[in-house]
């Protein structure tokens, strides 16, 4: 997850005070169309702005005859600098859910995977975020992680660091994959985390 | 999907010319960060902003001992003025992909529902778009349409107008459930939709 200050302010979002097409001041109020929420409409041209949910898309890469080490990658950046994530960042325009899943895998960990299919679809309402984790097959063990990553490494369930993980739906994703692993049988997994 | 201009304008999102922050003009190029995509930033305070696909959430309500009659509504608002949808538009923030989905349902049909599961998660990137429906059974069959809705009513597989639907996601979703329907067993599909 890209850029430290650019991460917190997105996670907050600010309230919009200047209509990102004339300049002049906005206003919070109820437009004319029907709409039944506050919206930042622009006190001069009236353009109005809307704020929705962020995607967040990454992966669980996976290796071992059965899956049973996952790929972590230590933070170099803020927020959470220094605890452990799965690769996971903003989606971008222009690019699928999957595509960006991959995308923040080689920018994070440098790693080479092929995508098996959704695993988990979480939801955290608070943060304004969606958080979709792919599970990835890796097909090589060696790792050059970006400047966002002080280190990529392989763990299997014992030696995860649990009590040092980034983020709570990586935590969740983490704990459905090996639940998934000792039952044999990986599903899809889609939940709300406070 | 609500508010005529305002859904279009997001559907194409033209740039960014202003800042939200302080209302200077904002200039396209690479943040100073690492980050490689250029990003609006400001040219007087130097805030970043981003711009990421949305989310569009809704249900696939079914009627009937088997599911063999789905509600759709006729759009009584551009775009696709006078097509035939399921219900649904855009998340907000403060819900989840669920609660979204379910409020969309009450907007457009007033219909009363009980969500079974996400059904479909379509990828719309011509358009910066994620699209989600989730099965949901009505504990009803009166339904009382909003503003946005000429009309809501239940169609079997056979009456559905194939022709005049408003969104390839809709066609793409009420296919996969007839599919489903005849197989005996609802699965969940992910695919792009070009």
């Amino acid at each position: 997850m890209k850029g430290s200050g650019a991460t917190l302010k997105r996670m907050y979002r600010p309230a919009i005070k200047h209509c990102r097409e004339c300049g002049a001041h906005v206003s919070y109020r109820l437009p004319d169309d029907g709409d039944t929420k506050n919206r930042a409409i622009c006190t001069q041209c009236h353009t109005v702005h809307y704020e929705n949910p962020l995607n967040v898309v990454g992966t669980v890469p996976y290796w071992g005859e059965r899956g049973e080490q996952v790929l972590l990658c230590k933070r170099n950046i803020e927020p959470r600098l220094g605890k452990w994530t799965l690769p996971a960042g903003f989606m971008e325009l222009g690019e699928s859910t999957e595509h960006g899943a991959w995308r923040e895998t080689q920018e994070e960990a440098g790693a080479e995977i092929e995508i098996d299919g959704l695993f988990t679809l979480l939801n955290v309402v608070r943060v304004g975020q969606v958080h979709f984790f792919y599970r990835a097959r890796l097909t090589s063990d060696r790792f050059s992680p970006g400047y966002e990553t002080q280190e990529a490494r392989l763990f299997t369930e014992d030696q995860i660091p649990w009590d040092d993980l980034a983020f709570k739906t990586v935590r969740e994703t983490l704990e459905r994959y090996f639940d998934d692993l000792r039952s044999g049988k990986f599903g899809f997994h889609v939940s709300d985390i406070g």
